[in-house]
C-alpha cells in the first residue's frame, strides 16, 4: 500500500496519541502517506481527511486525550454509513485504514473488512477489556491515576476513621478495580467478574475495625457492578456502622499524560498496524500477548483465533471475552490485613 | 510555660503534619516539653495524650492526613466537655495548647480562652475560609490537587467535545474554585460569593461553541453554590443542548503530601505558635498576612481585631468575615476566550 | 495605546506562557492589538515578530518553558542593537512592550526606557532574585520540583545510610536551597547569603550519625555557593567519613507544566502590565508584594523606589537587591533533628 | 517450613517495600512465620533479625526505598561470612530466607544455596538487568521518574534551541535509556548493547537542526556508556556547533513512590516466593515471563536454565545474560523526526 488513514473513535484514552505519532512516522519511514481522520468514523463519513506530515505530531506523545479527536457515531452499524465512509475514503486515495480504539472502533473495523476494505485495529482504552490482547493502551496510565487518588484518599480515610467506597471506571471488566485495588492494598474489591454478599463485606468492614485492628478502609468498586452511592446504601442497610464515604474517581481516570508503559506499547502496536498495512495484510487487529506483538483476524471462526463470529442471525459473537486477572483480586485478599 | 500540647481537629487538610512537626521542634528547641493529643477534643477530653520525642516527627512533614487523627466532637459546644478536657490538660502539668484546624476547631480554642486556658490557633483547611489569614494550611495543595484533575479533564473534554462541571470542595468559600478555574483557564466559575444566572451561563456555553469556536468547556463549581449533578441538570432545563458531564473531585482534594508552600507555611506557623505560647501569650490565632507573619485575638471585639466576638444572647460573631478574592474570578472572565 | 507586544528572555521559567497568555487575552479584553516577539531581544531586532490572536494563547498556560522562546542576546547591550531593536517596532506600529524575563531582561527594558519607548516588566525567573517582587513566575515550580526530587533522594538515602548533598540553581540566591531544604527537613542548608565553615558542617553531620541517631542526611547547596562534586570533595577534605553523594538537580527545575500559584501570579502580573500600558505608562516593572500588585520605576533613584539607577560611569546601581529569606533558613536549624 | 525470613541487598530500588510487604502476608496467610533482617547480608551475619507482625507493613507498600535498609556486604563473597551468616538464620529457627535485589544479591542467594540452605531471589533493581525476568522491580517506577524528568528537559531545551545529553542509570544495561528515551521521542539513544560512532551522532544532530527543522534535541544516554559530561566533550571535539548541556539524572531515579505495576509486581512475586518456601522448595529465583510467574533453578546448568553455573575456576558464569529489547531502540528509530 502507498497510502493509508489514521483515526481514533470511542472513549478517549491516554496514548491514542503516541499510537497516532506511531502510525504517521512509520508510515513516512516507509515510505508511504499518511492521512488523519478527525472525529472517528463521523469524521470518515463527512470526508474530514486530512494529510500528515512529520512535524504533525511532534510533542504530541505526551499529551492526554487524542487530537484526531472521538465521537459516537452509531450511524456506522448501518451499511448505507458503511458504504459512505468507504467511499470517502477512496476518493482521497486511501488503500487501508489504522483505527485505534475500543469494542465499538473494531466492530467498525469489522464492518470494514466485510466489505473488503483493509482496516487494522490497535487496542486503545483505559478498560482493558478489548479481545486478543493482555493490555490494552490507556490501562496503565488509568490505574496510576486511579493509585495516586486512592493513595490520597487513605490518607483522609485514616485521619477521620473512615470506611471509604470508592468507584472506579469500567464497565464490563474489573481490571482498573483490581489492579488499583492490589496496589493500594485495598481491604475489598468488588468487580463484574466476582459474586459478592454484601452481608460478608460489611462483615468482613466491621470485623476489620473491631477484631483485626484496622483504622480504616477503603473498597475498591467498578463502576460496572453498581454506583459508590449505592453501594454505600447497601452496606447501611446491611448493618455497617462505620463512618461511611462514597466517591466516585469518574472522568479523571481518562486524562492525563500517558505513562511511559502506555506510551511504549501505544508506539509499539501503531508502528506494527502500519507493517501490516504495508504488506497488504487489513482485517487484522494487533495486540501485546506474553509481551510479545500478535495479530488476530477481526472476522472469523473461533478456531482461527478470531476476534469476533457472525451468527447466522447477524448477531455478533466475541470469541474468546476479556476477564480481568482473578489471581490478581485472590492475590489481593491473601495480602490484606 | 514549660509543657504545651498541640491537636488537630476538624476536616484534615495536607500539611497539618508539617505543623505539628514544627509544634514539637520548636518547643524542643526552645526547651519546653511537648505533648500529642489523639483525635482532636475528643482525645482531650478522653485523655487520649502521650509525651513527643524528637524523633516522633521525623519523616512526617511529606505525608498527607493528620497523624493525630482528628474527629467530630460537637459535645466540645457544651461547657462540660470544655471543662473535663481542661482538667484533663492540667493533669498532664500541660499549661498551653496548639489548636490546628479550621473553623470548629477555633470556637474550641475560643471556649479554652474563656475559661482562661492558653490556646494559639493555627489555620489548617483546604477551604481556606479562616478568618485573620491570607492562606490557610492545606490550601494550596488542595488547588494543586484540583487544577492536576481538571488538566486531566481538559484532555478528554477536549476529545469528545463536551462540556464539563466540576465540582470542588467549599462549602463557604470559593477559593479553590477560583484559583483552580483561573489556572486551568476555565470557561465559568460559579462560586456562593458570586450570583449567577443559570440562562446567562447557559447562553455563554452555547455561545462558546456557536460564535467563539470553542471546542470544548469547563465550568468549575464550589460546593458551596450547589452538586455538579444538580448544576447540569439546572443547565439542561435552561436550554444547554452541549454534550454536559458533571465530576465532583470530591475527597482526592483533602489528600495527599503537601505541596512546599504549605509545608512552609505550616512550619512558619507551628513554629510561631510555640513561640508565643512560650512568651505566655494564648487566646491567639495565627495567620500569614502580606507573607509576615501575624496573631489576632481569637476573642474579644472588632476593634481589637479579634476573630470572633460573643453577641449578648451567646450567638458568635465573626468580625470580619473571609472573602474569596473575587478580583481572581473578574480576571479569569477577562482571560478566557 | 492601541498596539502592544510580547516577548520572554533570559533562562526560561515555567508560568512564561501563562503570563503570555494573560498579555495577548487581556490586550483583546481591553480592545488593544497586541504581537508577538520570537526570541527575546534577539528576535525584536531581527524583525522576528507576527500578531497573535485569541486562539493563539489557547492550551498553553499549562505547558512548561516558553513557547515565544528565549535567546541570550548579548548585543543588546550596545546602544545599536537597542535603537534597531525599537526600529523594528516602530515599524510595526507597536507602541510598547511587555518584557517577561529576569536580571538581564529587565536591562533591555531599561534601555528602552532610556530611549523613551514605553516597556513593562514582569519578572519570569525560577531564581526568584528578581527586585520588587515578593515572588517570581516559575519559583513555586522549581520548588516544588525541587521537593519532588529531595523526596525521592530521602528514599534512597534513607535505605543506604547515605549523606546527599544536593545543588538547586540560585546563582545569586539561596530562595530554592532554603524553600526546598526547610520543605523536606534537610539537616543543613548552604546558600551564597550565608557564610559557612566547612568543618562545622562536617562536625553536625558526623554528630548527626552519632549521637543525635540520625540515619542519614541531606545538605541542599545552592549552585552561587559551589558545585556539589566539589562541596563532597571539601567535605572529606574536612574528615568526613559518612558515606556521601553528590547529586546536581540541575535543568529539571527550568521545565514542567507551572504551579496553579504560578500560573495565577503570572495571569495576574501579565494582565496588570497590559492595564499599566493601556494608560500609557511604561518604564516599569510589575511585582506582587504583599499579595497585592505593585509596580515601580525600572529606571530612577532610590527614593523613587526605581529597580535601577545609572551611576555616573554608566555602571548599573540595583538599588534594593533581593535577599532570601533568611528567617526561614533559620527557622529550618529550629526544626530539624 | 514454618519459619521464614526476608532481607533486601543492593542498590535500593522502588517497589522492594511492596515485595517485604507480600512476603510477610503472604507467610501469616500460609500460618508460618516470618522474621525480617535489617541492612542484608551484612544484617544476616550480625544477627540484626526480628520478628515480623502483620500490622508491620500496613502502609509500607506506597513507600519508596526499603524500610529493611539494604548495606553492601563484600564479606558474603566470602565462605567464613556464608557460613557466620546461616548459622545466624539457624539459630533463630529460620528454614529458609527470601532475598530481594539485584545482582549482587543473588550471588549470596546461590551461596546459600550451595551450602544447601534454602533461598529465594525476587528480582529488586531499578536497571532491569536480571536473568530469568522480563521485568525486575522498580524498573517500571524508574522509567516513570526519568520520563517526567525529561519531558521538564524537553521544556527548556526547546525554549533554549539545545541539545541536551541526558544520562539516566544503567550500568550493564541500556534498558532504562531505551524505554525512556522511546517514550520521550529522544532523537538518540546511547545504551552499551548498541556501537555507536560519535561522528555520525554529531551527524545527525546537526542535519536535524539544518536540514529536518528541528528546533532541540535530547540524547538519552546510559551510565553504562560513559557519562553525560564526557559525551558532551564528545560531541564537540567531533564538530558539534548546537548548544549543548550535560545533564544526569543520578540518583532521583532509585526513590519516590512505586508505580503500581511495580506494586502488583512486588506483590506477585514476593507472594510466589513464599508459596515456593512453603513447599520446601529453595534455590530457586521468581521471574516474570510472558506476564506469568515463573522460578527457575539459580545454580545449575544452562540446559536446566539455571540463573547461574560455577566454571572449574570457581568463575560464575551468567547462563542466559539479559539484553535490553533493542527492537525497541531499532523502533525509536523509525519513529524519530
Amino acid at each position: 500500500m502507498k497510502r493509508i488513514a489514521v483515526l481514533t473513535s470511542g472513549g478517549d484514552a491516554p496514548g491514542m496519541n503516541a499510537a497516532v505519532r506511531a502510525v504517521v512516522r512509520k508510515a513516512i519511514y516507509e515510505g508511504m502517506e499518511v492521512y488523519g481522520i478527525n472525529r472517528g468514523y463521523a469524521g470518515m463519513v463527512d470526508g474530514d481527511i486530512f494529510k500528515f506530515e512529520t512535524k504533525d505530531v511532534t510533542n504530541i506523545m505526551s499529551k492526554g486525550g487524542t487530537f484526531l479527536r472521538s465521537a459516537r457515531f452509531p450511524e456506522f452499524a448501518q451499511l448505507e454509513g458503511q458504504l459512505k465512509g468507504i467511499e470517502q475514503l477512496k476518493k482521497n486515495g486511501i488503500e487501508g485504514v489504522v483505527v485505534i480504539g475500543g469494542d465499538g472502533s473494531y466492530h467498525g473495523a469489522m464492518r470494514l473488512t466485510e466489505h473488503g476494505f483493509p482496516a487494522v485495529g490497535v487496542p486503545g482504552t483505559i478498560d482493558n477489556d478489548i479481545v486478543g490482547t493482555d493490555f490494552t493502551i490507556g490501562f496503565d496510565t488509568a490505574v496510576n491515576t486511579a493509585v495516586d487518588a486512592i493513595d490520597k484518599i487513605c490518607d483522609t480515610s485514616y485521619s477521620h476513621k473512615r470506611t471509604f467506597v470508592v468507584e472506579v471506571m469500567g464497565r464490563n471488566a474489573g481490571d482498573i478495580a483490581v489492579w488499583s485495588g492490589l496496589a493500594t492494598g485495598a481491604d475489598q474489591i468488588i468487580i463484574p467478574e466476582e459474586e459478592f454478599d454484601i452481608n460478608q463485606v460489611v462483615q468482613r468492614n466491621m470485623d476489620g475495625y473491631e477484631k483485626r485492628g484496622k483504622s480504616h478502609a477503603i473498597i475498591v468498586l467498578a463502576e460496572g457492578v453498581t454506583t459508590a452511592d449505592k453501594f454505600v446504601q447497601m452496606m447501611k442497610e446491611a448493618g455497617d456502622t462505620s463512618d461511611l464515604r462514597a466517591t466516585n474517581l469518574g472522568h479523571i481516570l481518562r486524562g492525563g499524560s500517558p505513562s511511559p508503559r502506555d506510551r511504549v506499547l501505544a508506539s509499539w502496536m501503531g508502528a506494527h498496524a502500519v507493517a501490516l498495512l504495508k504488506e497488504g495484510r487489513g482485517g487484522l487487529a494487533v495486540g501485546i500477548q506474553n509481551e510479545t506483538l500478535v495479530e488476530h483476524p477481526i472476522l472469523g471462526t473461533a478456531e482461527e483465533n478470531a476476534l469476533f463470529s457472525i451468527a447466522e442471525d447477524g448477531k455478533i459473537i466475541v470469541n474468546n471475552p476479556h476477564k480481568a486477572q482473578l489471581e490478581l483480586a485472590k492475590l489481593s485478599r491473601e495480602l490484606r490485613r
